[in-house]
């Protein structure tokens, strides 16, 4: 697995403008955001911060840079769309009931469901907050307007895709087109508008736009099949999830799926009663994983993405872009699909 | 009590516009919405909506036709402010653990939390997509993107007052001022911002916005300390809540926090023992009666909200409109100082 060059480039310039939107907010509000990107520790001391991928910034980035080389313009939504996604995050967490995230505490787990629930939805605002900064790069307002409208729509999207994820605990009669209508939403709708609004703000061609909205849609589905992969096999050290940990969680995550179509009568009946009933066990989570096994869920998850990788790399050669641009987007599609965290 | 003619004449165009927001919006996370907002039945059919007051998108009409006449070119920010005020409701009934509001259940006493802070989320979104139809009305975009900002700046207050309202239920240091402090920014920022925004659309004029801010934040103040009036002595037939509702609730209102700094040490003593410990029952919330009655703290908060309603109508005084319009904005700030729900 190689670590696409990409994801360094424009890290500092997306640091030092997410810093921008922080600046003189002073309430413990933004304090708790703060802690959560990982730019303080609990009690407000500094903290060295391990940089995330950030990868729906960075895609953003690439798109303008692909069509227009100049970066900068785009850097207020590339912003906002990591302060979305964060949002999501902070938010899912709760959902979620989860209290490690990146091997730190969740914001809930310190400062309670009800504030955690304010500094989501804040982070939301000031990510439209951070959109007022395209001014400064001379965007025209109906371009302005423009990229508001898709990160608005994508955000509901995303909420929408969270709200069938949560769904679908509850249910058994989830095919895998109904789950890719979910992650489709829940993951695929704010990497495809990262790249969407990085092209609009590049040069703002519409044929264009949705060529990289193809690809978009892809590395999406990869992104979160890969992560549903990790989210049950993934290393802890790396991924700072414990073996099986959705699995505990009880999401209705593509392996789980496969093998609830796949298995035999009585596999899926005994997965069915684990997900089912109260907590799981360590004994249970084993169970559940030498089912998983035996269908050879794993692997079929792991082609499902291969497949969705295919499809991006096809669309990205399609895109009227340099060579070496199109290079930097595989590597990031292949990243996906061999990431281990 | 007058109930204020100007709440009646927007009404049904407030009502379209919200509609036309929701039109076409299918997944299930809407109809959350669609029931808080009254317009359907927890299993969706449909329902006489019992119209609130929808004070906030009022006031932002009545101050844009009080200095340009046409009101309708503020219906998507009035629309937009009423969605904002009403996703801050639904995360305030999961944060408060409150299964009841409006003589009906909170969207999460149905759907669950999770779901809740979905649709709570989401709302604020629509209201940022609301205010898309500002371009139907030929505003100009530099005019909707100041709009824009000021209704984001003011989510992130109400947002920081729900911060402090949460932070003050544990602390017992919080004095008058603190509380002026927090309902400032949980209440009266967003009332303030209906007024300016209505001006604004109006006829965008610096001093005249200016002037309208005094007189929203002293409604807002009014508002606010009354509804802590009615939160402990309402009429729950009206308000929809039990007599002493705030006190099970904690609440660090106005009158509780003038007992505080007010009674006898021993009374202070005892107040401070039943916030602080497990549940309150019918008995512990009698004594806390006696001893709010023996202050005379309900007395204190009316004088108090009496004190900014003269506020108000010397503000109100000193505005350049109409005699008419003036009249009207008192009729509403008598209103609120004098509404038993």
């Amino acid at each position: 697995m190689k670590w696409p060059a990409v994801f360094d480039r424009y890290r500092s310039a997306i640091d030092t403008e997410l810093g921008l939107v922080f600046a003189d907010r002073q309430s413990p509000l933004y304090d708790m955001m703060r802690y959560h990107l990982g730019w303080i520790e609990e009690k407000g001391n500094l903290r060295e911060s391990l940089a995330g991928k950030a990868l729906r910034p960075t895609l953003c980035l690439l798109a303008c840079e692909a069509i227009n080389r100049d970066y900068n313009r785009a850097l207020p939504a590339a912003a906002a769309i990591e302060l979305v996604h964060n949002f999501s995050l902070i938010h899912d967490d709760i959902q979620d009931d989860d209290r490690e995230r990146r091997h730190r505490h969740t914001v809930w787990s310190i400062w309670g469901k009800p504030q955690a629930i304010n500094a989501g939805t804040a982070m939301h605002i000031l990510a439209s907050l951070a959109l007022s900064r395209l001014s400064n790069h001379n965007i025209p307002v109906t371009q302005q307007l423009h990229v508001r409208r898709l990160i608005d729509e994508s955000s509901l999207k995303l909420i929408e895709g969270q709200y069938l994820d949560i769904d679908y605990e509850s249910r058994f009669d989830i095919n895998v087109r109904d789950y890719i209508n979910m992650i489709e939403k829940k993951t695929a709708a704010l990497i495809t508008c990262s790249l969407e609004t990085g092209v609009l703000l590049g040069g703002d061609d519409n044929q264009l736009i949705k060529s990289f909205r193809t690809v978009g849609r892809n590395l999406g589905l990869i992104f979160q099949i890969k992560d549903d992969i990790l989210g049950i096999w993934g290393n802890k050290a790396k991924t700072g999830k414990p073996l099986g940990s959705d699995i505990r969680r009880r999401k209705k995550t593509l392996p789980v799926i496969y093998a609830l179509d796949k298995g035999k009568e009585t596999q899926r009946k005994k997965l069915e009663d684990m997900y089912g009933n109260g907590l799981l066990n360590d004994n249970d989570v084993a169970t559940f994983l030498t089912i998983l096994e035996s269908v050879h869920a794993q692997q079929y998850a792991q082609k499902t993405a291969e497949m969705y990788c295919r499809k991006a790399i096809e669309a990205i050669d399609k895109l009227p872009i340099l060579l070496s641009a199109k290079h930097e987007m595989k590597e990031v599609a292949y990243f996906l699909l061999e990431r281990s965290f």
